[in-house]
C-alpha cells in the first residue's frame, strides 16, 4: 500500500496515500483496534460537519477567519453531508472518551480535502488550512464532540424516532376506532375478567404511546442545548466575543432545528444528563412497546390452541420444520429492540454517572447507544406498523365464543345482589362446568329475565367514545 | 394467642383477635412469607386512606352510599392518616401483583374499625360496613392500587425528593457565588487543563440539578393522572355516572395536590409508564448526584497526597484503625444511594414492560422501588447538604500552588503563536521540569513581557456572572 | 430522654442512656438520616459477631489479648448471635461506604456490654474493654466489614437461597415424573407447535434450576474468601504473625462454613467482585424463575378464555370486584421478586465497578442488595412451591381437546411427503377450518390409514425417560 | 437490477440474481428494515456452517442423506468458513426472535451454492439440494439457532476474550513483580492511608482478573451444551436415532472445541440461561476492568496537579486545544467498554427472562449482545495492555514525596501508644501543617529514636511475596 507522511505534535505518521485523514486519525486507528472498524456513527460525523461549517461562519463573521478559509471549510462540510466522504472516518466508538480523535479526524479530513479543492496535492506545499488553528478555531474536542452528539441525537429523534412511533400510534388509533364496538372478554392476571371492546384495549396502547411521545418531547429542550463555545473546560477560552450564541444560531440555521447555546457550558462538557434524560424517555417507549408487542402476539396466539382473538398478517413461513406455521415475527423484532433499549439505558446511565471534574469521558458510548436506541425504536415501529399493526383484524367468531362463555360477566350482578352471592354463582358454575345463568337461577338469586336484563356484555363496557 | 373467625368467599380464617384485619389479609399473611413482614410501604396505605375516603364521599354524593357509612369510612381513614393504625397493615410487597390483598387489608381494617366506632365488637353482630360492598364500592383493586401508588409517589416527590434536591441545589448555588472569583486549575481526563473558577465548577452541578428537577417536574402531570373509576378492566363497570371525575376532585381536595382522573383508564390499569417516566427522572438526578459526590470527594482528597483543593467538614472519626483520618462519608452515602437508584430503575423497567392485557401485575414492586428511590434521593441530598455541602471551603493555598504550576496555561498562547509552538513549549517544560515561562522565552517564541501579559489565569476563565 | 456522655477522638457525644452504643454510633445516627432507621441488615451484624469473637480468640492465642478480654468479647458476641441485642444497631445502609460506623457500632456495643457483664455501669469507671484497642484489635473496618458481608451472604445462600430453590426444583422434578406421559400441544412463538409431554415441559424448568444452582455453587469458593487480616489497606499492618490464616479458621469453626483467608487481601478490600459474581448467579436464577412463573400462569390461564392446561391451587379470593376470580398470585409474587433481583444486579454492578484505589466504598449497598435478593429468591421459591407448584395438576380434558385440534401434528409428515406438501395440508386445513386428516386425504398425499399410522402425537414426543 | 424468481411455501419472491439467497431471506430483508443491514453477526453464520456440515455428516452416517449431498453441503460450509460468502447474509438481528430467517438464509445459500458447484445455474433445473428437506434435515430453527449461538459464543470466548484478558493479566502480574518493592502511600475513601507497594496494589488487579477468568471458565460447560437434536420443541421429532449425540461429536470435531449435546433439550430451546450465566461473568470482568482503568488513570493524573505516581505511555496528542496534553485514552476506551457491557447484561437478562413455553424468542439480541461484549472485552484488554499497561512506570520522585509527607504513617504507633494518642498526633500535625515526628515528640508520647524506629513505611507493608 502507498503511504504519505503526516505530522502532528508528536511526530511523523504514515497514512495510506488515498485517504484524506491525517496523523492523529491514523494514530487512533492503530491504537484502538477494539471491535469492528469505523463504528463511530456517521450521524456524529455529520453533526460535526454542521458545527465545523457553523464555526467557520461565526469565526469569519467575528473577524478571526478569512472568508476564503470559511468557504473552503463550508464546501467540504457540505460534501461530507452529501455522503461523499463516508469512508474517510475509520475510527471506533472505543477511543478516547472525549471523542478528541474523531474531532481531529474531521479537522484533518476538512483540511486535506480543502487542500485538494484549492487545487493542490495532499502532503505537498504549505497546508491551505491548519486542522487545529483553522478548522478547529474557537473550538475544543470538549465542546465540539458533545455538540456533534446533540445534533446527531436531535436529528435522529425528530427524523426517525418520533415519526416512527407516531406512525404506529396513528394506526393503533385508527384500529381503536375501527373496532370500537367489538366487545370481548377482558383479562387480568391472565385470567378472564369483565368485558371491554377491542377499541378500548387498543386505546390503552395509544395512550401509552401518546404519553411516551410527550415524555420524549419534554426532553428535547435539554437536547437542544449545545456546548459549543465552552472550548476546553467550559470557560470559552480562545473564543471571540459573542461566539457561543452566534455559532448556535448558525447551527440552528443550517440544520433547521431549534438549537440554542447551553446556558451553562460547564455542565455541557462535564455531564451528559441530556442523554440520560432523553434515553429515559426512549426506555419508557420501549416499556410501552414491549407491552403492546406482547399483548398482540398473545391475542393472536393459536391458531387453534391459543387465544386467537386477533388475526395478524402472515408475512413469511414461520418455521423451518413445522409446515404452515405463521409467527408473530414483528412482535418479536419489536420486543428484542425493547430489550436492547433497556440495556442501553443502563450503559448510558453508567457512562453518565462517571463524569469527572470538567469532562465526562464516556461521550462516544453514550452517543452511540442513544443513536442505536433511537434508530431501532423508530425503525421497529415502522416495521411493526407496516407488517403487522395495519393488518390487525378481529377474529369475531372466536371473540364471541370466549365472551359468551365467561364467568366474569357475573360482576354485573354485584350491584344487584352483592359481591358474596355473585361469587357463589361464579364458583358454582365453574365447579359444575355450567353457565352463570343456569346457576344464578338455580340458586334462586335472580330470575331468568333479570339475568338477561342485567348481564349484558355490551352494557358492561361503559360509554364508548 | 387469641383468635376470632373471619370469613371471605372461600370460607373461614382465624385472625388474631387484637387485629383489625380480616380473612383476606390473614390469608395473604400466611401465603406470602417472602422477606420481612409488613414491607408494603405505609405511604401506599395512606394513599389508600385518601382514596377510600374520597370514594365514600363520591359514592354518597352520587347516591349510592348512605351518609352514615360515608362518615364512618372517612373517620377511619383520618385515623389511618394520623398513623393510629400503622400496625394493622402486615402485608408484604411480594404478594399478588395487583395489590389486591393490600386493598382488601385496607377494606377490612376500615370495616372492622368502623364496627368498633359504631360501638360494637368485631366479629359480633351484623357488620356495620361490608369490606367489599361498602368500603370498596365503585372500586376494584385494579384501579385503587394504582391510585394509591400515584398518591403515595406524588406526595413523596413533592414532600421529600424535590425539597431535598432543591435544598442541596440552593447551597451549591450559594457556594458557587461565594467562590466565583477563586481561580483554580481545571481537569479533563483527570489531567491538568485550563483554569476555571470554583464558582464555575459548582455552577455546572447547579445546572445539572436544575435540569434534573425540571425533568422530574415534567413527569408530574402523568403522575397526577389517577386510575380510580376504571374498576376491574378500565371500563368503569359498577361505578355511578360521573364517579371518576368527582372522586379525583375529592382526592385532589383531601391531599391538596393536583390529581386528575386519567383520560385513559385502560392504560392506567394495564401500564405504569408514569412510574417508568418519573423514575427515569430520579435516575437522571442520581446520575448527576453521583458526579457531584465523586467530584467533591476527589477535590477534597488528601489531606497530603491527594488534590486537596476543597475542605469538607469532618463529621466523625474516619477510621477504626488509622487515627486522625477524616473521610468524605456523605459523598459515599450519596453515591451508594445513586447505585441503588440505578438498580431500581431497572427493576421498574422490567416490571413495567411485563404488563399483560388489561392489567400490569408488577404494581407493588414498581411502587416500592420508586418510593425508596424518591425517599433516598431526598434524604441523601439533605444529609449531604447539611453535613457536607454547606461546609465546603476552598483550600486557597493549595489551589494557588497547583494553578501556578500548571502547564496548561500555555493554551492562552494558541491564538498568539499557534497550537504547534504552544505545544512545543508545554512539552519542553514537562520534560525539563521547568516553567512555561522559562521555556517560552528560551525557545524564543515570546518575550517575558508578552508571556506575563498573555498568560494570566484570571483572564482565561471567561466573563464571570 | 436520659443521656450519658460518650467520647471518641473528636470529642463528646450524648447517647441515650439505655443504649449500649457509643459516640461513633450516635454520630452516625445523627449524620445519616437517610431512609428508615436501622436498615443495615442484622445478618451483617451477626457476621460481625462471628468475626469479633474469632478475632478475640486469635488475638488471645497469638498473645496480644488477655484471655479475660477474649472471653468477655466472646460472651457478648454470643449474646448478639442469640438476638439479644438486635435493637442496639440503629444505623443505616446509607452511611460511610466502608461500613466503618457499623463496625464501630459493634465495637462499642461489645465494649459497653462487656462493661456490664464485668459488673460495672456504662459510662462509669475505666472501660473494661476499649472499642478500638481491644475489640477492634488486629482489625480495620476495611477488612471487618467485607468479612461480615461474606459471612452474612454465605450463610444466607446456604441457609435460605439454595434450600428454597432446591425445594421448588424437587417439586418440579416430581411433577415432571408424575406427568411424564401427559402429551400436550407444544407452543413456540406463542403459536401451536408439535407436541410434547407435560413431564418434558417441566423437565426444562428443572434443568434451568439445576444449572442455576450449579452456577450459584460455582461462586461459593470466591464468597468463602475473607478479607480479615488485611486491616487498613490489605497489608495486614498491626496484626500479629499468622493472624489472617488463624482467624479464618476460627470463623470457619464458629460458623460451620468453609471460610478461608483470601489469598489476596488487596482485592478483598478494594473490590467486591465476589458479590458481583454471586449476584450474577442469583440473577440467572431470577431469569429462570421468571420464565417458570410466566409459563405456569399462562398455562393455567382461564378458566374459560385462556389456555387452561394446568390447574393451580386457589389460595385466596382473587378480586375485590370480580366474584369467583382466582389468580396466579404466587406467580406474581415470584416474578416481582425477579424484577427486583434484576434491579439489584445493576445496583451491585454499579457499586462494584466504582471501587477506588485500596478500598471499595459501596460495601453496604452491595451487601444489602445481595442479601435482599438471596432472601427473596429463597422465600419466594418456598412460597411458590408450597402454595402453587405442589398443587399443579393437568386439566386433562382441555389438554386433549387442544392436542387433537392442532395443525402442527402435520410435522410428522415431513419425513414422509416432504416439507412443502405438509405445509400445503396445514395451510388448507387452516383456511378451511377443517382437520389435517381431511385435507391430507383430500389432497391425495396420504391415505387415511397412512395418516392414522404416521400422525400420532404420542409418537412425536421422543423417548420418554 | 436483475432478479430471478425464488419460491417458498407462501409463493414467489424476486431475488437479486447475483445473490445466493432465496425467497425467505428476501422476505426477511424486506420485512425487517430495522437498523443497519446485515447486523446479524457473521460469527453466528459461521456457527451455522459448522452445524450444517455436522448435521450432513450425521444424517449421512445415520442413513438419511446420500453421501453426495453430504459432501456438497460440507463443501459450501467450508467456503462459508473461509469467508467466501460473507456478503450473502444480509439479515438483521431484529428479525424473528427464533432466528428462523437466518437459518433459512444459510439453508438457501447452501442449496443454491451447491447447485452451482454441481455445475448448474441457480433457478434452473431441479434443485440439487432442497433447503428444508436436505440442508435443514433433522433440524429446526429452534435447535439450530441456539446451536449456532453457542458455537459462536464459545469460540469468541476462547479465541478473543480469554486470551485478551489473560494477556493483560500477565502484564499486570509482571509489573506487580517489577515494582514489588516500591513503597507508596495507600488511599482509602480517596484519603491518605497506610502505605503499601505498587506491587501489592497491582496484585489486587491480578487477583480480580484471575477470579474473573475463573468465573468465566466456570460458565463454559453450560455454554458447551448444544441444542441440536431437539428440533421444533425439544423432543427431537424427525431426527434419526442417535442423532443428537452424534451431531454434537461432529461439531466438537470440526470446531476443535468440547461441545456436547445438552442433557435437556427443552431448556436448550426455551431458555438461554447459559448466555445469562456467561455474560454474568463478562460483567464481572467489566466491573474489575473499570476499577483497574479508573485507578490507573487517577494514579497517572497530572502531570502537575494530580496524583502522578504512575507514568503511562503518551500515545497521541491529547487535546485539540490544549497543546502538550497527554490523556489516559486507553483507560477511557476500556471503561467505555465496561459501561456497554453492563448495559448488555441487562439486555440479555431482559431477553432471557421472557422466554415463553417451548421457545425463547430473544435469541438474536442475546447472541449479538454477548458476542459484542466478548469481543470488546478481549480487544480492549489487548489494546489497554499494549498501549498502556506494558508501559506503566512508577514516578519514583513523586511517590517518595507523597509517602514521606503522609500523616497516616501514624498508624504504626497504634500498637505502641494506643489509637487515641496516635490520633492526637495526626490531628495536631494536620492542624499545624507539621510532621508527625515533630508532634509525636512535642506531645511527649515518643522519643525521636522511638519514632524513627517504629514509623518506617517499608515495615508497614507486610511480608512481600
Amino acid at each position: 500500500m502507498d503511504f504519505r507522511i503526516e505530522k502532528d505534535t508528536m511526530g511523523e505518521v504514515k497514512v495510506p496515500s488515498d485517504k484524506l485523514w491525517g496523523a492523529q486519525t491514523e494514530r487512533s486507528r492503530n491504537n484502538f483496534k477494539i471491535g469492528a472498524p469505523a463504528s463511530m456513527p456517521l450521524e456524529i460525523i455529520y453533526g460535526f460537519a454542521y458545527l465545523k461549517k457553523s464555526a467557520a461562519f461565526t469565526n469569519c463573521e467575528l473577524g478571526v477567519l478569512p472568508i476564503e478559509k470559511r468557504d473552503l471549510i463550508a464546501q467540504v462540510c457540505d460534501e461530507i453531508l452529501e455522503g461523499k466522504h463516508d469512508d474517510q472516518f475509520p475510527l471506533v466508538i472505543w477511543q478516547t472518551g472525549s471523542g478528541t480523535q474523531s474531532n481531529m479526524n474531521v479537522n484533518e479530513v476538512i483540511a486535506n480535502r480543502a487542500h485538494q479543492l484549492a487545487g493542490k496535492t495532499i502532503g505537498e506545499g504549505e497546508k491551505t488550512l491548519q486542522p487545529n488553528d483553522d478548522v478547529n478555531k474557537s473550538q475544543s474536542s470538549n465542546d465540539t464532540f458533545p455538540t456533534g452528539m446533540h445534533i446527531a441525537a436531535y436529528k435522529k429523534l425528530v427524523e426517525v424516532t418520533i415519526p416512527g412511533v407516531t406512525q404506529l400510534r396513528d394506526t393503533l388509533k385508527k384500529k381503536s376506532e375501527d373496532f370500537k364496538k367489538v366487545v370481548k372478554i377482558g383479562r387480568t392476571h391472565f385470567m378472564d375478567a369483565t368485558p371491554l371492546t377491542i377499541g378500548q384495549e387498543l386505546s390503552g396502547y395509544v395512550s401509552q404511546l401518546d404519553h411516551g411521545l410527550k415524555a420524549l418531547e419534554n426532553t428535547l429542550p435539554h437536547m437542544a442545548e449545545i456546548a459549543l463555545g465552552g472550548t476546553a473546560v467550559g470557560t470559552g477560552l480562545n473564543t471571540p466575543k459573542g461566539y457561543a450564541k452566534r455559532v448556535s444560531e448558525f447551527i440552528a440555521q443550517f440544520t433547521g432545528l431549534p438549537f440554542i447555546t447551553a446556558e451553562n457550558k460547564f455542565e455541557a462538557l462535564a455531564a451528559h444528563d441530556a442523554f440520560v434524560e432523553t434515553h429515559g424517555a426512549l426506555k419508557q417507549l420501549a416499556v410501552a412497546l414491549n407491552k403492546i408487542g406482547n399483548d398482540i402476539r398473545m391475542l393472536a396466539s393459536g391458531p387453534r390452541s391459543g387465544i386467537g382473538e386477533l388475526i395478524i398478517p402472515a408475512n413469511e413461513p414461520g418455521s423451518s420444520i413445522m409446515p404452515g406455521k405463521v409467527n408473530p415475527t414483528q412482535c418479536e423484532a419489536l420486543t428484542m429492540v425493547c430489550a436492547q433499549v433497556l440495556g442501553n439505558d443502563v450503559a448510558i446511565g453508567v457512562g453518565g454517572m462517571q463524569g469527572h471534574f470538567e469532562l465526562n469521558v464516556f461521550k462516544p458510548v453514550m452517543a452511540a447507544s442513544l443513536l442505536q436506541s433511537a434508530q431501532l425504536i423508530g425503525d421497529a415501529c415502522v416495521s411493526f406498523d407496516e407488517h403487522c399493526a395495519q393488518g390487525i383484524e378481529p377474529n369475531q367468531a372466536r371473540i364471541t365464543e370466549l365472551l359468551n362463555n365467561s364467568l366474569m360477566l357475573v360482576t354485573a350482578l354485584n350491584t344487584k345482589i352483592g359481591y358474596y352471592k355473585a361469587a357463589e354463582i361464579a364458583n358454582t358454575a365453574h365447579e359444575n362446568g355450567t353457565t352463570l345463568k343456569h346457576e344464578a337461577v338455580a340458586l334462586g338469586y335472580v330470575t331468568e329475565e333479570e339475568f338477561d336484563q342485567w348481564v349484558r356484555p355490551e352494557n358492561m363496557v361503559g360509554e364508548l367514545k
